[in-house]
């Protein structure tokens, strides 16, 4: 081939355009890979509006809003929002429930982000005052701490006080407001359920979402005293995560199908008193409904739910109470010896330590036996708001446990706020917490 | 000059070699761009570890957390919290908390973004049952109210149910909890104290923060009543916002020296006694303190105190709780002409149709005589827990209203979740909400 030659007398400029040509690329694709991800950053600019001139105070003048989802945006795109026959009630089901939430989804794209983790706490009591004179106080400390970890964990709460379904009362009521919840909250992946008898007592530790991946509902229980020894204590359904899906939404219906509002509610409770030989009212309720669609749907529904038993996602009190003290001295042990661990720090920065604190739980188990924090203490057979407690259990020991356990609590998020209950039973008494402590 | 020539018979890769190398600039550049950006997003994915391979618990199997803070970061370098002369108490006063407070959120770049609006909202009640016998349950419906509003508007609660100061209690306790919290939550802006018997009655209604920019406490008042006629009842110390700074420390510490744990108290009485004319109790009391703090330091403290009188930062009840019925119906009429107000939608949508409400309300004026809905309504002098409610009311006048109140609150709230409360004065009762309510 023959070389071709080509005067090459350029001028820097002339001679180096490549190179600019290169550059005033990079220039471009930079500011744009900058506008792309500081897109949804920029939210929080947008949604403060300028100060009016005027003194005039408009809605408009602030954000209170802290994190990355927008608060202020809804499309006018239509969503099942949009369908006049979607309803929050049990007694119109919904279909393609995944698919609509998938949509809401896409349409909020900023809560897309994180969906898969979103939790929904859910719990409540009854909209006139306890029977039992402490009961209002009991529930007021109860749901306080739920708060308190919900706040830590950043999970949203919303605390029931009316009944939506007229005859479903009592713990028949959790299921209406579940169905409802999961159309006001298309951006929870789950609900979680959580009776106001049930304490949270480890403040630190986090739901291990990833273990039920593959499942739509966690509850506590045992697998062998749910299919061998059809005990209507093999699983608690005062304590509840469900999936925000379908599936749930099938579920639910199916399972409040048992319940007061259903012409065959006294069919069921007959049902339900011969199928579990411990059962000991007549009254079809809710746990005994759960177990028995476990029991006789077992090929449709129990591919999804999930029995945990290895950990307190609720744990009976009357295992948890009386550890208390010896599971405070052992994690008064470890801080001795780990300096990072008595250290001061943000109540937002709880994680951060809780996982610390982690690397030396190895050896504390879980559940019954363990020197763990339990995770939920759960005041079965208490019930503080009428009073009307199992009577194998003296009222006392209730109201005893449940301080202790409150205590047991609020001592882990108030040593954020640098005070601590220096006696488990006493409430109204608190000291301020040196430097360093426990070294 | 003599030219000079260069052979030129390159191949395309050697003749475009200087584009080539920009390109390759861009790359990394970019890439850079990438990295830096998306460090604080990348958190997310950070925090969820892997699932471990045995059916084996850890807390670092999940993330509950959706936004984009990172509750697992707290890195190791000193902060305040490592200085062993820190207090969380009133009686050890802080210095430089401004730089202290910039430092933490420098070390905590994913809570520094959002900080200036970022708002924590305490209330609390004694930590013995209320003496009343509704007392409790009205605490506890206040309490939900509460968080319902900063779960609306992203906001965090904290309830207190203990004295951190064992003579501080009644009004007085607000303070040591107030400066504790500051110390306990860095990442907050603003403290935002709402008294138990004050609740919140426009659910959609946004503080205006930028308002309040040069000013670093926010009280309902006016001005004529503080300085002209020396009213004890100038201000209203049971809703006020205070910011996250050394003035407010200051401050605190001033304010809180005429409570009952200093050794002039009485003496502060009597002052207090003879400054207000209107004053009819002896003791010293917080409100009076802060008024009187106004008068008599004035030039120390007033450019940073914002009076506020133009809206219901808190509302008096008696001027409001005759309204909400005429209230409701302008709400309704609005309604029922503009059908993107009637769509149904989450709860997490609300400010969106809040700030598409507020364009029909520039007729609807603020505080008294408006047919606005009333931002909080603060029972004053109903005294809910201990029932010695100021004996020129009712007590009966008393409970209705803050179940009115309640009620009013909550139809906002159970709107989203497809039910409403018939009527304000029936708690009990809900009805299914149909779609396109009140076409």
């Amino acid at each position: 081939m023959a070389k071709t030659t080509v005067p090459c007398n350029f001028s820097w400029l002339s001679k180096h355009r490549s190179l600019l040509f290169g550059a005033a690329i990079i220039l471009v694709l930079i500011l744009c890979a900058l506008f792309f991800l500081s897109g949804s950053r920029s939210s929080a600019a947008r949604s403060a509006k300028s100060v009016s001139a005027s003194d005039g105070v408009t809605s408009q003048n602030c954000s209170i809003r802290v994190d990355d989802v927008d608060l202020e945006f809804d499309p006018p795109n239509s969503t099942f929002y949009d369908d006049p026959s979607l309803s929050y009630s049990l007694n119109k089901p919904i279909q393609n429930w995944d698919e609509k939430r998938r949509e809401w989804l896409q349409n909020h794209p900023s809560f897309a982000a994180g969906a898969r983790d979103r939790v929904l706490l859910l719990t409540g009591s009854q909209p006139s005052p306890c029977k039992n004179s402490n009961g209002d106080h009991l529930m007021l400390r109860s749901f306080k701490n739920k708060v308190d970890y919900c706040r830590i964990h950043g999970c949203d709460v919303f605390y029931s006080n009316t009944f939506l379904h007229p005859k479903m009362r009592s713990y028949w009521a959790k299921l209406p407001l579940v169905r409802a919840a999961m159309v006001a909250h298309p951006e929870a992946e789950w609900i979680w359920w959580v009776d106001s008898d049930a304490v949270f007592t480890d403040m630190e530790f986090k739901l291990p979402l990833r273990r039920y991946n593959d499942h739509n509902l966690v509850v506590h229980g045992w697998a062998h005293l749910i299919y061998r020894k059809r005990s209507w204590v093999g699983v608690n359904a005062g304590v509840f995560m469900i999936r925000n899906c379908q599936w749930a939404m099938d579920f639910i219906q199916v399972w409040a199908n048992m319940g007061p509002q259903s012409p065959d509610f006294k069919k069921w409770g007959r049902i339900q008193k011969a199928t579990f030989p411990d059962k000991m009212f007549p009254e079809s309720d809710d746990q005994s409904a759960l177990i028995y669609l476990m029991l006789k749907e077992k090929e449709k529904w129990t591919d999804k739910i999930y029995v945990e038993g290895e950990y307190y996602f609720q744990g009976y009190w009357l295992d948890v109470v009386g550890t208390l003290d010896n599971v405070t001295a052992s994690y008064v042990e470890i801080e001795e010896g780990v300096r990072m661990l008595r250290r001061r720090h943000a109540e937002k920065e709880a994680e951060s330590y809780a996982a610390l604190r982690e690397t030396y739980l190895s050896d504390a188990g879980y559940g019954r036996g363990s020197w763990r924090r339990p995770f939920i203490t759960h005041f079965t057979g208490c019930q503080p708001c009428n009073g009307e407690h199992n009577p194998a259990y003296k009222g006392e020991f209730c109201w005893v446990g449940m301080e202790r356990a409150l205590n047991f609590a609020d001592n882990q998020v108030l040593r954020r706020y640098g005070f601590v209950h220096p006696h488990l039973q006493e409430s109204s008494s608190v000291s301020a917490l040196p430097f360093d402590v426990p070294a």
